[in-house]
């Protein structure tokens, strides 16, 4: 009869689960040692527990099943909780497994004794699990994987006593039985029809899953047969775009901004998807952001299915066979000049996306122009930080890549971000991943420069300016992704820029660019701002320039 | 009247904080904009929250006084939550400022949205309180710094909404008044006092505050007059010691030798320190380790003053003047050979160990021969790995440093270790700490190929041994520290360490050198360990052959 650990194990792989990524400690090495009893298990070691969580979630965005994380108590779950809120707020499935001491050594309040469960309550509210008995611990992981897979997606917490772990008479159990969300009932889609018809503008805006391919296209029908207009929340978890996919202009980060976006907006449908809210609270600035006038009602819920709703809405307009709007296939020009710009580096990424690929955007401040130079280009996955955590950016790159081996994995990271999970380009090194790392070095938390501004802040110290500079020392961030063995180069003209992301994408595998470049905002004034930090996807420079009339005093 | 911010700044400066370790995002904009009007407040940006909570743990073990964390909301705390939890087990005073949301915009769950009390629970168990009202916010610090200061020290959270910071009417208060803890009463110390006399083999066992000169000292007298034997708890909040101090032998590490060492105890006398249980816990072994007939007595607890408890124990028994034994100053030469090996480090370091430096210990298995060989150098103090959360050696070490400018600071890293906190390099660098930061570089998590046999988990196969691994690549750790701004090296010889650590040690600043070794434990049997695992402070080679005996079968 197996211990708990291998029947652990072969109940994960039961469950379809394939890989766990890994950050150990002893009282995980009974798991450790069982990994080679599932060989159906990958086990993907990082060096840092928030690599390991983020990992996971990049996995799960775009497989749509979870990984397995493997961490070594309350202090491992915490290095993971970050990139664990990114997952929760995504609704992306995650199975963590936290080891802990043997339940009859916590009365002892060793060093590493702390309550787990209170920590993991705050990324997996919806399931959080200490398994006691070796017989039993098979079933309580088809409870976590149930969890986690069940609609919306979670965050699912199993902590796995030592003496569970290593005890004898485990018993492997079948996965679970996952049942398909159901789609909204007909009365919802009637009155959401019924609403449209009426006429006043609707805009449907299209969260966590509505954003793949099988709900973008009923979406775009509903748009181009009742001239409804398509939002995408502000941070997708996974959304498909490119030539031939339908636009979709995603909710601006700025408060602002949004509120010019939703001003002529009479009725705003949900489908997978909150009602905007600020991203931050600012003195004298609204938290929600529809107007007073705007209806919000939801066609589809986090529980329900997207696209099944989505389809269904399409009928009740006749608006099945409508053709719908897709974008045409672009690209921006090579970039130009002598200096290197976060403008010019999504440029050139927009000129040379190949096909297919996975595109993780942490950019922050340095991605304000990649929606736009990407709208046209070869169709492709883009993956954003649903929660804020920044650090999200390499991890997920990871688990995207493990996920999708024949697909070329770009992540675009800000210097400050990047050095959160630093530690991922170990793992990408090790593991061989077909993964370009692009770093923006502005030497800066260029965005809180924004955000000291936005928040009223306004008499500031050099003490105060010196929290957001990340001068003295520069980071070298080529020379850090090389010592852990990441083929690295820094450049710091648009011609370099583009010869380097050529020569990565020419030959597959490990890759880290650091493009030098100034800051994205610097001596912008934020009432020229929001034009440029919303998603440029289908607006034309027209309508910028007449945001930015309208913000302009 | 100042805001919120201004006047909690103000309030923290009166309390005698004069340190704050940020990592701010935008909800802390206001306590950032803030800092220059307390121009007392030294603000040490770091990288990475993890850093930030290590360095005011390092700088609180170092002055008594807890130093200010800023902290961006439940991530951010989650990502220094590793670094608190040792703050924590070693009843460290830090006092945790963490932003969150406006009051008012929480109800609207926005992306960064979460639960910080859960998180904070597991650190902050004593004290973890959300402001609500600027008017109420200094009083809330105040308490906050009060329930850090009070004993034994802990990890106090204060949790500030980012309306309560910003919002006018803030009231700066005076710091809080901390009693000055009291010692044992009588009836104790007399109890305490008549266990010795009557005969049988006592033992004090000290702890936290309990391993500074001014209880070594009546320990030590104690010690010497009544026969009485003195050990020092497993992993030292700060220990002081070397030449002219008394010597104390540490519980060591591994079960196994704890059991020996306190074999032929028969009173077991707590000074400031827990009776000594397993780190872990393992199959059929037992997790407290006095032995059945052995008695545990308390003489002071960690609310108490252990110095005077132990003046007063030392009175009681008539040893004020006894002559304590004291470290005779003793260098060990320096390391030949041509093959670097961990103990050779550990020997240059006892070699050339400058006056009053301090040790920051996260060798882990590297570290084995540190104690004998430092036991004899110039006084100094040393710093360990109080939580058992790796990571906290580099970011102890920046507190420390500016806790003590003039002294330097040796801080000796696993190179697993190293990775989870890696960012505090930078911060290192930025501040031109005076630090010198040895990595040993073994490519492998080596204690857990030793802890993997402990558990008893034997069958072990390519992927289980894999997750132990650092090899492939292997990290090149002098040029991260390069690419953060550190002045490092790599050396493979006992001559290489030496001389860089000379030329550091000549200039200081910060350096670091990266000692490539083979693994300390390879090819060592679990049998033969415990000689080497404990700590070897006067423990002669005769002891350690003795010990190596009992213990094989």
């Amino acid at each position: 009869m197996p211990n708990g650990a291998q029947a652990l194990l072969r109940t994960l792989v039961n469950s379809g689960i394939r890989v766990c990524f890994t950050n150990p400690g002893t009282s995980e090495m009974h798991f450790v040692a069982a990994l080679d009893s599932a060989p159906e298990m990958r086990a993907v070691l990082c060096l840092f527990e928030g690599v390991a969580t983020g990992a996971a979630d990049g996995y799960a965005r775009m497989t749509g099943m979870p990984a397995a994380t493997l961490l070594h108590l309350g202090c491992g779950l915490g290095n993971g909780l970050a990139n664990l809120h990114n997952a929760r707020k995504g609704k992306v499935p995650v199975v963590n497994i936290v080891g802990d001491h043997a339940t009859y050594h916590v009365q002892y309040d060793a060093q590493l004794q702390s309550d787990i469960e209170t920590v993991a309550r705050n990324v997996s509210p919806g399931f959080v699990w200490t398994s006691q008995v070796t017989s039993e611990l098979c079933r309580d992981a088809v409870a976590a994987v149930k969890a986690a897979c069940s609609w919306p997606g979670q965050v699912a917490t199993l902590i796995l006593p030592a003496d569970v772990s290593w005890g004898e008479g485990g018993v492997a159990e079948p996965g679970p039985v996952i049942e398909p969300p159901p789609a909204a009932d007909d009365a919802t889609v009637q009155a959401v029809a019924a609403t449209i018809k009426a006429g006043g503008r609707s805009a449907i805006l299209l969260g966590g899953t509505a954003l793949h391919e099988d709900s973008l296209l009923p979406a775009a029908r509903i748009a181009a047969a009742c001239g409804v207009k398509i939002f995408a929340e502000t941070f997708p978890t996974r959304m498909q775009r490119g030539a031939g996919l339908p636009p979709v202009e995603r909710i601006a980060y700025l408060a602002e901004m949004v509120s010019i976006q939703l001003k002529e907006i009479d009725t705003l449908i949900l489908v997978d998807a909150k009602a905007p809210v600020s991203f931050f609270a600012y003195p004298g600035k609204k938290s929600y952001l529809p107007h007073d006038g705007c209806r919000v009602m939801t066609l589809s819920t986090p529980a329900q299915c997207a696209p099944g709703s989505l389809t269904a809405l399409a009928a009740a307009l006749g608006a099945e066979t409508a053709t719908p709007l897709l974008s045409a296939p672009w690209r921006p020009g090579r970039p130009r000049g002598k200096k290197l710009t976060a403008e010019k580096v999504c440029k050139a990424v927009g000129h040379l996306l190949p096909e297919n690929a996975i595109i993780v955007d942490e950019a922050i401040s340095s991605g304000l122009m990649l929606s736009k130079f990407t709208a046209g280009a070869p169709r492709h996955d883009l993956i954003t930080l649903t929660g804020g955590a920044i650090g999200q950016g390499l991890p997920n790159a990871i688990g995207a890549a493990i996920a999708c081996p024949d697909r070329p994995v770009i992540a675009l990271i800000g210097d400050g971000s990047s050095m959160y999970t630093i530690q991922a380009l170990w793992t990408i090194a090790r593991e061989r991943l077909n993964v370009t790392a692009i770093i923006f070095n502005n030497a800066s938390y260029s965005v809180l420069n924004v955000e000291l501004e936005r928040v009223g802040a306004e008499e500031v110290g050099p003490k105060a300016k010196a929290q957001l500079d990340l001068h003295g020392p520069v980071l070298k961030l080529a020379q850090i992704a090389d010592g852990m063995g990441v083929r690295s180069t820094r450049v710091s003209t648009p011609d370099e820029f583009t010869n380097a992301l050529e020569g990565a994408l020419a030959r597959p595998g490990p890759h880290l660019i650091e493009a030098m470049v100034p800051p994205a905002l610097s001596g912008l004034k934020l009432k020229l701002l929001p034009h440029l930090l919303g998603s440029l996807d289908r607006m034309p420079l027209s309508v910028a320039r007449m945001l930015k009339r309208k913000i302009a005093p």
